[in-house]
């Protein structure tokens, strides 16, 4: 089975279409844990079926590691599109997502997607975790994210020991959410993220920078265009349509190709070993 | 430029023959962190380059990730096995690694390489680690092991709290050692591995399992063949070729493809951005 690997910004993902094996749809929930591995398999945080539906318009099926179904994710979309203008030549295109009908345009060697509206914005939690009292911004952004401002010495290096407890933290309901710690340093916001389904921080997450940046803008930290740095040392650029933060708005990044190639049989074929 | 990916026992590595891309052994050192790199690359334990020298040898070079060059590997020598008997048409050779002359044969879907016997042995140790005194064997497999038996109630999920500070113990000299920790579970020695210049636990380590069930025969846990589970959940055979467990002896296991395809170009060019 042909697969390829895309990053954005960090955020890693193996890119399908139909063609390239048999019955990917149906194939995918159970091919995902394996092909995601990261050292028994190719190693992804997610996988991506991109499947044409008539004029620049592709159907976009986005699978976690562990096989389940997602709504959306944004740097996998942004991945995807790049993907879909090497391999089906579109520069513009409409990607269906189960979140929303995605506008998507794809530069030089950047992507950029227009997402709706944040909503809804629940607002500022006060979050006690341990002996401390922690404030966050729960917004949903195709997925539920909670924001929450710091001020590190070490914003690289500083380990992330509240995220587990603020992920799932009974006061943002039984989904939890992603959770983003934010700083502004120099011109820029400053982002690390802990991401549900990996439960670990990933180098990037793409809605978590639109929802750090629609925070930084309605709180006045920064004016647009927000360039958000990630883990990985990439940018991310959110700018609202308009003057209002809480409107569509559109995110702009790198998607980098990384490899393509064959699936070893012999992969998808083995039976689970104990 | 062409490459495969395979694993032994979860221990995964990116194989290159010379005719695959140019300049292969001269650009490895500099290429090698960016394949490795788990998101922004294809992601791997480490790099090698299998170079055929006359009938059934080949010259093996050892990258680790960072691409400095390493003497050995027990699991990716016998990746680069199968490998060569895939790519080559070898089911028996001799592995010139920079540790020693290994000779190697390729079965159903299992690797077994014949290793010199282990050596300095320099014994048990008192390692004082904070509050506690951890007790290790202290050995060569063609790099230093600390093998320190455990007995864990939940062996598997155990936090390896006390790995960082034994793997740069003052008493293992300026290098430390690979940190195994070690427990009899049934008729199997079950082996947590953390491993040096990866800086954190890897699912196995071949050489590191060959050190372990020499301590393992000599202390008389178990008798041999010993079975050595990793923590990717597959099982690494350790067998003395004669009685004594500090002779030479014979190492099996799995090697499993995963990919094999092309490098993107921009994955070699690009240059490092901040």
């Amino acid at each position: 089975m042909r697969f390829a690997k895309w990053h954005g910004a960090g955020n890693d993902f193996l890119l399908f279409l139909p063609e390239d094996g048999p019955e990917l749809e149906k194939n995918l929930p159970r091919w995902a844990p394996r092909l995601c591995h990261r050292q028994m398999g190719i190693g992804a945080d997610g996988v991506l079926l991109l499947v044409p539906e008539g004029q620049a318009t592709v159907r976009l099926l986005y699978f976690n590691r562990d096989g389940s179904r997602a709504a959306f994710c944004a740097n996998g979309s942004r991945c995807a599109a790049a993907f879909a203008f090497r391999r089906l030549g579109l520069a513009a295109m409409v990607l269906h997502t189960d979140f929303a009908p995605i506008p998507a345009e794809v530069g030089q060697n950047r992507v950029t997607l227009q997402l709706p509206a944040p909503q809804p914005v629940v607002g500022w939690l006060e979050l006690p975790v341990g002996q401390k009292t922690l404030r966050g911004f729960f917004l949903q952004v195709g997925v539920p994210h909670l924001v929450v401002p710091v001020s590190w010495q070490d914003f690289w290096s500083c380990p992330l020991e509240e995220a587990p407890a603020l992920r799932a933290h009974p006061l943002l309901g039984p989904e939890g959410a992603n959770v983003h710690f934010a700083q502004v340093v120099g011109r820029e916001l400053a982002l690390r993220s802990f991401e549900r389904g990996v439960e670990a921080e990933t180098l990037a997450c793409g809605s978590g920078a639109v929802a750090a940046a629609c925070v930084a803008l309605a709180e006045g930290w920064l004016s647009p265009p927000v360039a958000v740095r990630t883990a990985s040392g990439r940018v991310l650029e959110v700018e609202p349509l308009a003057r209002d933060p809480w409107g569509p708005l559109r995110l702009s990044g790198p998607a980098e190709p990384v490899a393509e190639g064959e699936v070893a049989p012999e992969l998808l074929e083995t039976e689970e070993q104990s």
